[in-house]
């Protein structure tokens, strides 16, 4: 199928054009019927899990969510705010004896329960943007009208299609590790050339199914500044244009990086803000993942040269969620 | 390990004596140290998660968690509702071009992006007690002070701790089917006998390091009855009170059940609420998970006969976390 | 001015048309300039504000808010929740210590603080709906398109305009009362005969810049029941429909009711819901005030025959907001 | 009463002994019976509020709120953020017609309803603080136990006792003006001699039952400064110690300012925070407000040489709440 597909030349200044052509280029709207919601999470068959899960080895799990908590990397721009943890009772309340007053009408059970809370934007941290995220001239994956993602959330395409669905292989692409680098620098952007380098170095293939994860490294960064600086929407490195043909023909079923944005940022077509996720989220209908902290699974892919592992990261299943927090584990 | 625990009988009404025996006999306080926030997590280790892998056969993913929405089984007591999903941007706002004004300065960036936002009790929907969720004589699991969970949430033995734990071996027990019914009534309690007759009847072992799932089709029930009715604290089937020294004992790593609290309602110990609670998460350091979907996966078992498989359920590393939802995924 | 307007005739079965004249009859689109966000808050300058703090005899002061918390009389439906209240420190904290630890860098400073929060619907409990909260035919008040009214609340009409705007002479119409009767029940409407009546019976004037407090006693019905019954959203007592030139006529600045949507419910209109919000907000620029508790201050006017009076209900000034809880005071 | 209380000389460098004389020196525990829940509210009887509205003259309003939105001082210290404001259904909605499909069961009612909501920390604007907000020994205001502020808000002290009680005579004392200053600077401190010089300057009678604004001018230098800077919890011109006594023998009834805190900041006890808010609001029971916006109201009443007025401030009766956002009103 892939063969089939026409090149798109990158243009040196790209522009609204060039998205609309690369969109038409990776579009999978149909391909899976006219009610489809799953779009590459198609190319996950049991076969590719039951043989994902044959990878594991040694079984050391890998988990790759920052902590949900208001230290995140988060400014509160674009409505995006960290998450915020309350407890609606404590231990305190357990030890002082008013936890009985409060919550069991005053008798003492000799029960002391904790609860909590959380107000989480879903794109706050760790997380998978589902399909409905992404709108391009009023339309969403495989071409709902954008106004199916209403007041309530969406009503197509959200993120509990997905519920049962991002299991499988994982393959970690290291771009920095390729030139020797802890990471690569704001505003450098991981091409097709990188990602053909990648899988050559590393000596893995990516192919359906497959859910690719893309290291840049600007969390190791952050980590080593001690501080997130503006990672939240400032410039990053980050995937280019013409990784989105290269991404798509391969038919890999989703896609994350360590980034807060995933794509090179500024990106690089000055008058259309993150195009990448209009070609793939909207038109390849790809999952994509960000700020999936992909250190501590490099560390241990470099040193035992295996780049490939079963991966499991469901989504919440929230209804009419356009997008999810994930704790996603990489088993090795 | 286990043959040098003494047994205890339960007496015919059990009072707070018999909680507190059953909680010494099952106590690991201190068994992995005293530093410890693990608790049975520790009989998993990358051995079990390995072989866990070796169990996957067709590759086909359940997923266990009920829809996080406002139509969940919460009704507002001790302070548990169901989830709020609010939008922060929707597609409205792309289509009538309101989106670039309140986002984008402005200017038409040719992208529209939705995003949106949880306000949920942790201990809502499908989920996981941290062992930092249940206070017992003003401890937590491993002896720490129960002060140790504040207004911030658990200094100890928060959720986070299970970030990459929660992945090994699952069996189901399914213990209506032992008798051919669809699902246990309220009141009826899950021992020691029913678990030993359903692990003998299904032809499965549960052994160090397993996740346990414990059907009582409750969740089938109100389904079938097209309401949550009372599920969220009412009367309920659910483990009783022998089921802890047999889960002990196996050094079980983790457990859960299809119901709102896990044991049965109203509990054995009229005096004490929620017992194995006490027992089990307080001195046992068991997870237990409460609200799992067994449904679906119940009825694949049944058919196949394959009771064991490969689990998955990591909860979000919520910082000081004393539950979070999860979406646990059997892997056949 | 109100001489010159046309009589609406309403016909026995009201629809479209009917409102669309009336909100025509009733419009103050223009009347303050093109961009004018006040409305009828206009009619109250200061003269009205200095005559109204003359009315003050005895001093004393009635709030008519109800409690703000989660035992108000709100479902869920069409998102409105009761109020959720959370700590976030309390003085469990302070007496464990734990608040040293957690607040302070474990200093102990002598002084416990508590603090908490709200999550709070803005139209939830005894609230003034903003000029912004009411769309017709794709305009809010004054003709700014709907769509001023965005993902991040209303540019145009938002409730801050009202920071400090209605405060002024307060009457109460006790309509219930001039039938001898507690409360009217659901389903009866308060037209201008009623009103009429009821100015007639009390002997008090209604004029320009008053704020009008309208009586069913539907909360003291429901306090009678012990229960809020179907008060959010079902039958109800409320204005009707020719209760709107009524109020336009007279030069009204605000309007508020003890009932959870002011209007008559069924309203008279089959095919138009909330026909009065129509007319009255969107056209009149009228602020609508409900579920306001009439109860005490309606007994104190009965016993003294005085129906006027001092009265302020500010609004917070929540920017962009559509609405805002309010806590109004008459001083007698 | 005042004559008979002794002096309390204030050391060079104050700690918790004259923290605790002073507190003693200005308790009002009991003062009201063994229950009350008002503090030196109870200073205000209707006659105060009779002869306050007796004060008005040219009737113009003044609101002293900071607007409620994310752009407010607040940085999330000490659990405090800004307020987040969401909408629940905006007017894109209802131009795309989903409003009708998300909210109304398809069916077109002609009516469009926008719905918002507020996630606010009762602490983090114009506020309130009710005399459950300061625990001091365990103890909060009439001596009640701390944990009578527990997981589900106060049972005693809250906020909602306020709810028809802070309408009065209001007085504003405006420091900086009597130095010819615009603000004062950090650290100053505003103590007896200070409010004697600012009433006497101003020619203008503090008395029992009157609600004292105390200008320091701290928001017009953040207005100045284009950014709030460390308002929130730094350096700031505030009350002093010596001011308690002053404010106890006045019998006033509440007191506010335009800092964040009340009190100046560092504090003078450099081994106890925020000592007046312990000695006034645990001890003398005196509502304190913060976050008050004085600067328009301060620049009439220079014009104007009129320093007293009618003041409205009526907290939302939030059912156990520590705290209440306000708007509060001086009407001349």
């Amino acid at each position: 199928m892939t063969a089939e597909r026409p090149g798109v030349p990158i243009p040196e200044h790209p522009g609204i054009d060039t998205v609309r052509e690369l969109a038409l280029r990776c579009s999978n709207w149909g391909r899976w019927g006219a009610d489809d919601q799953l779009g590459t999470l198609n190319h996950i068959q049991p076969d590719n899990v039951a043989a994902a899960a044959r990878l594991v080895r040694s079984g050391r799990v890998f988990s790759l969510a920052i902590p949900v908590d208001d230290r995140g990397p988060q400014t509160g721009g674009i409505g995006r705010f960290n998450p915020i943890h309350l407890m609606i009772r404590d231990g305190n309340a357990a030890v002082t004896g008013t936890m009985a007053r409060d919550f069991y009408g005053g008798r003492d059970t000799h029960l002391g329960v904790t609860d909590d809370l959380l107000i989480i934007p879903l794109q706050s941290g760790t997380q998978w943007d589902s399909l409905a995220h992404i709108v391009f001239e009023n339309r969403i994956y495989n071409g709902y009208p954008a106004t199916d993602v209403g007041s309530k959330g969406a009503i197509r395409n959200d993120i509990a299609n997905a519920r049962e669905r991002v299991v499988g292989r994982g393959v970690l692409l290291d771009i920095p590790r390729l030139s020797g680098r802890p990471w690569l620098e704001p505003g450098e952007a991981v091409g097709a050339a990188e990602l053909e380098a990648s899988v050559r170095t590393q000596g893995v293939q990516v192919g359906r199914g497959d859910i690719v994860l893309i290291r840049t490294g600007q969390i190791g960064q952050c980590r080593h500044a001690g501080s997130w600086g503006t990672y939240a929407g400032g410039p990053a490195p980050g995937i280019g244009l013409d990784a989105a043909p290269w991404l798509f023909d391969r038919e890999v079923a989703a896609m994350a990086t360590d980034t807060w944005g995933a794509e090179v940022r500024p990106n690089q077509t000055p008058e259309v803000l993150q195009p990448l996720h209009i070609i793939l989220v909207a038109h390849a209908g790809l999952l994509i993942g960000e700020i999936f902290d992909l250190e501590a699974l490099a560390e241990d892919c470099a040193s035992d040269g295996t780049y490939e592992f079963f991966f499991a990261a469901v989504p919440l299943p929230v209804t009419g969620g356009v997008g999810s927090p994930v704790n996603p584990v990489a088993v090795k």
